[in-house]
């Protein structure tokens, strides 16, 4: 799903306007991720799961040498448990 | 950040009801990304990254013998640039 069926998606799940899940997520949740992460903190989702900042393994910052920042994803248990109990024969990437 | 402080946090760069940034992202959200999971499809956020469905390396399922069902994130190459720009000096975990 790209973006844009992503938000119409939503919006058709909520009864919102789309401008609105839009401003929602694409705007004040990626800053709320962006802001956390420059602090160092993760950002938890009760039941989808947590964002992680780390250190990239690959790739350092020319300026200084540092490794550069990265975000990691990891699912909570109970979506896990929920994917799997379902899921389709070819689950895999299409 | 917990899921409170991040609800809590959205709802004010929104200036919209706790309840609605509640329900949008941990039960609408949260099934559009396991429903796509679940169809083997990923899902795209614009200026944040991408959800892609993914057997896990680890673990199998008892009844069947496949591997279990995941979810991996990318984040958006503009959403690295931003959080290396600016990101303070000890931007590891905390």
């Amino acid at each position: 799903m790209n973006t844009q069926e992503v938000i119409k998606d939503l919006s058709k799940r909520m009864d919102a306007y789309k401008k609105d899940v839009r401003e929602l997520i694409l705007e004040h949740f990626r800053a709320c991720l962006l802001d956390a992460a420059r602090r160092g903190e993760k950002v938890r989702l009760a039941g989808i799961g947590t964002f992680h900042p780390r250190r990239s393994r690959r790739g350092r910052e020319p300026r200084d040498g540092t490794r550069k920042l990265t975000v990691k994803f990891k699912p909570a248990v109970g979506f896990l448990r929920e994917l799997n109990e379902s899921k389709g024969d070819d689950g895999g990437e299409r």
